[in-house]
């Protein structure tokens, strides 16, 4: 297959470079990633300054382009202008969990969503650990799912958010197909003061509070590998049907 | 009511403005707004940096917070820290519509939608119009839409999604409620060099290629003031639902 590899964790990253060398022997891969980190930039795209792009290499070998935007605009770019239509686009492999409502803020997630807006199959892929990350396993894991893609019964373009759970491999309990939570976080501010006295806030997010067992959030913590099909359908389709029966009367002469 | 005004526009925005005039007689205001513009910026957050926030006046008068952040990060510093529980987040008026696809990129929608994942009601309100816009007609129509608010089939958190077309009201042919269009954008990127020879990209999008009339985007054309109850909802049931059928022969061991 013709691969792209995008992140958001930049294109030096070590979960990027696992993947490449876990897919780069029987596949052809290119990558296209944000020069630095891009991390919780959601769908960002850069539209009000140019973009700069940059050949890396690694020895001395070119490895891929450096982008200065966000994940969203290295997938647009890569696929319009620098490496044209691939069979499949690969974001991560994403320090961190990408769960439940942290799907709204991922840039890891929006990169895969917008190649299946771009009409390009997709997989999102992250692992749950921010410390003594094995990126290995998963990598491989991504290599060998390769090959039973074509026989899951997925229309084209389909977006997968896969999230794979970090330590012991063997202690896997399997892979589960799941929804996303919508379930609230709890999030704190804290308000600080710098040398100056003059205050900033930090903000940080620091639980799920989601209970059904049939979610991304509690799959994984559970120790599955869980994958979550994903649109962009921002429509809420039961309350439109609601409205359009219902009789608004307005009248817009004011 | 008690109200949240934000956008991403920025604080001095001529939409944000109005807005606060249209309904600072017959409502309690707040501003939390981004202190320059944040547009194309998705649902992107802070978590690298601390926010300021700065205190803004119009004349002598106290006016609004502005903070350095993205509109999403507007939403949850005000509804966490500094303004505390509202009755209704409204995110506008932004100039340019904000339908179809773009729903993705916009920061006006996703200031919205952060409302709804911390559980407020809320609009985005956008005017479809870049030049001589007319932000009067919209910011009169939001604060006589609120009185039919109450009255519409709408459970709590909602979050609508208005467009509102520019130029003659009296040539608005009335309210319409219609889903989000998925139609794919005509985009384009173009290269060119600086003055140092070093190639830069633009990027952007050119029309939308919607047919359906039953969307935003042509009812918009069409000259309706469109309204689309948003969710955040990215799980495709659809498909979860074809994919838990099947039986996934995966070995773990590798």
């Amino acid at each position: 297959m013709k691969l792209l590899l995008t992140n958001d964790d930049g294109i030096y990253a070590e979960g990027l470079c696992a993947l490449y060398n876990a897919l780069s022997l029987e596949h052809e891969v290119y990558i296209v990633a944000p020069e630095a980190e891009r991390s919780a930039v959601g769908h960002a795209i850069t539209i009000h300054y140019p973009l700069r792009v940059t050949k890396v290499k690694r020895g001395k070998k070119f490895w891929g382009y450096a982008v200065s935007g966000t994940p969203a605009d290295c997938v647009k770019l890569a696929l319009y202008e620098l490496i044209g239509p691939v069979d499949l686009v690969i974001s991560g492999i994403n320090r961190g969990a990408n769960v439940g409502i942290n799907l709204v803020y991922s840039g890891t997630v929006s990169a895969a969503t917008e190649a299946k807006i771009l009409g390009y199959p997709s997989l999102a892929v992250s692992i749950d650990a921010y410390e003594d990350v094995d990126y290995c396993f998963a990598a491989n894991f991504i290599a060998k799912f390769l090959d039973v893609l074509k026989d899951l019964p997925l229309n084209k373009p389909f977006c997968l958010n896969i999230n794979i759970p970090n330590g012991n491999p063997s202690k896997i309990k399997g892979i589960k197909f799941v929804k996303q939570s919508k379930a609230r976080l709890k999030e704190v501010f804290e308000k600080r003061f710098d040398l100056h006295g003059k205050a900033y806030y930090w903000q940080g997010a620091e639980e799920h509070t989601e209970t059904d067992e049939d979610t991304d959030v509690l799959a994984l913590k559970q120790g599955y590998i869980t994958i979550t099909p994903i649109h962009f359908d921002l429509t809420n389709h039961n309350s439109l049907k609601i409205l359009k029966k219902h009789n608004l009367n307005f009248n817009l002469d004011f």
